[in-house]
């Protein structure tokens, strides 16, 4: 059997560069698997091929960073922007996940991905969620400690080259099981309208 | 002893009136108190007057309609924008509240009063919820089940002259409610300097 | 290619009954699936054996009436309970899904579903949510509107048996669903391993 | 003028002692407010003495360790429980607050405090949140970045004696900031009925 091919598209904002290394995580994680394509959508500019690249994407992957506890603004404004989508449910059964960043631990980070998997659920989504045990150190994956969706944080008076490798891994180990399972999905869909 | 005199902003957005409709009865509710002053902020055209009437209420009423599962556009930028209050704890110790509206009775809302207590939580305000049993008909104040705010509901079909009685009332309790606790607060915190 | 077989275990708690019927809607939905099994798993009266079924489903809904803002106390002691389960990961990859009933419209439902779907994060399960629109009357599916999973609304006055047609509707849409994307998976998996 | 008296009630559940810790944080916290009274409430053992200590108290502190996503089943148990007085809204205008621990930093805790608030609305209660920026160190008070109340960490190797002064810190800034405002109410209460 020939490797089926699947597209995902990770959906982001980054305000100071922290949540694009999240996304440049998540990518390679995409890439690892085989068959799998990944690519990035800035949401700050979308264009309409963009809008298009989502609806022809068989996983969207958002990404934001929480500020004032939830999503930043532009990405809302794209979350508004979908409910054309949402209308005709065009992105219905697509798989869906996300990452968040921000400058403290806990720092208010489930509450945006709790707000992703709302957002997400109103689409007819299916939402995949980490499968990983707590990390100890800031190399592990997962060391925050969080499952609806990977996490990173970074103190604000640092740059995103000081990510911490653990939540790099974590976001990579998200972008891995989203192609994963969106590869399985479609060669289960393929089998079933053969 | 002379009335102590409170000011409480409703800071909202509404996208087709219906929260509008809300924010009004929010006013009236506020109104009804002795010693009570209300405005409301319209957050698509904030001006620095505007900001500098938040920054000296004693209560901040948040509103805004639920769309894809939170809050709208522009409340997520006037959000985004208060960080400048948040590092400086401007708005600490003011009496916080919030409604939303959505074209569903249950619709998500609750996510987006979860997420104005969090927003409120950052800025260590003090949150207020209702203190209303369950309503059983449309007239009934309370009639959709929420507390940590009130919440309206309108077929999407229907202009805001059709919100319900029950709502209205639910949002002109909560007006009360705020203005009579912020008022408490205000007495108490005269006395104490005095 | 013979039809898949796949089972579905109904994991929930009723205190008056109108969970119940949810739970049997959904179980309906589930068996109107070619190849899907369904269960319900009393969490009151859990059984070792009732814990090896959960153990090997392919997909586990719960349920819950929404008790003082979330699930009942019986279905917190079966999710503190699989904590077992979670060390070792045991559940992971499994297809999850919620439903849940309380006395008013909007009535802090949705915080219940929102804990499902944490806790079905930390055990690494994929969370299936509603492709339903929402609808008009007490016949419709997703009269309420919600997505991540199904609400039921029965007024506390009112037996099991007043349960609106609507909110049937959507549990056996959600059982439906969620059997359909566990054939799916199964298929998908049977192949890569065959 | 005499110093007003304001009694605090902890009602919390500790499983392995971390969670007393924090409690014995906030408990030092309220005591060192001039005019308040401190006690814990054990929900595991509660009495009818214990539920008329919460009766009659200013404030009620919950606390509990987040097991699974949410609090613990004890917690849920006593939640359920005060349904009764849910109906009298018997707790109606009480100040409420809210403190969790889990094994990791982020660890879903603030799915806890969520339910908190959530619960604290239905009895129509005033919640109190954390006024503090984020921290640096393990010694600074809010190092986790929560501020719907207080979290505290430690890893689960560890014992309570190794809980982090931080989080300690933190905790007690909780249980004087809540007895400054169940003070400065009772003040005011007490004056306008004068």
């Amino acid at each position: 059997m020939s490797t089926t091919v699947v597209s995902v598209a990770i959906a982001y904002h980054s305000g100071y560069g922290h949540t694009t290394r999240m996304a440049e995580s998540v990518e390679e994680g995409v890439r690892s698997v085989a068959g799998a394509t990944a690519g990035t959508v800035r949401l700050d500019d979308l264009t309409e091929e963009d809008w298009a690249r989502l609806d022809a994407a068989d996983a969207i992957v958002f990404g934001s960073p929480t500020y004032m506890g939830s999503a930043s603004p532009v990405f809302h404004a794209f979350a508004a922007a979908s409910s054309e989508r949402w209308y005709g449910q065009r992105w219905k059964d697509k798989v869906a996940a996300g990452f968040t960043t921000s400058g403290s631990p806990s720092g208010d980070k489930l509450n945006t991905l709790q707000y992703f998997t709302v957002f997400a659920a109103q689409h007819g989504m299916h939402w995949v969620n980490l499968d990983l045990l707590p990390g100890d150190t800031e190399n592990d994956p997962n060391r925050l400690g969080g499952w609806l969706g990977a996490m990173g944080r970074c103190p604000v008076d640092q740059g995103p080259e000081s990510m911490p490798k653990g939540d790099l891994l974590t976001a990579a180990h998200l972008g891995r099981r989203v192609a994963g399972h969106a590869r399985l999905l479609r060669t289960a869909r393929t089998l079933a309208t053969a």
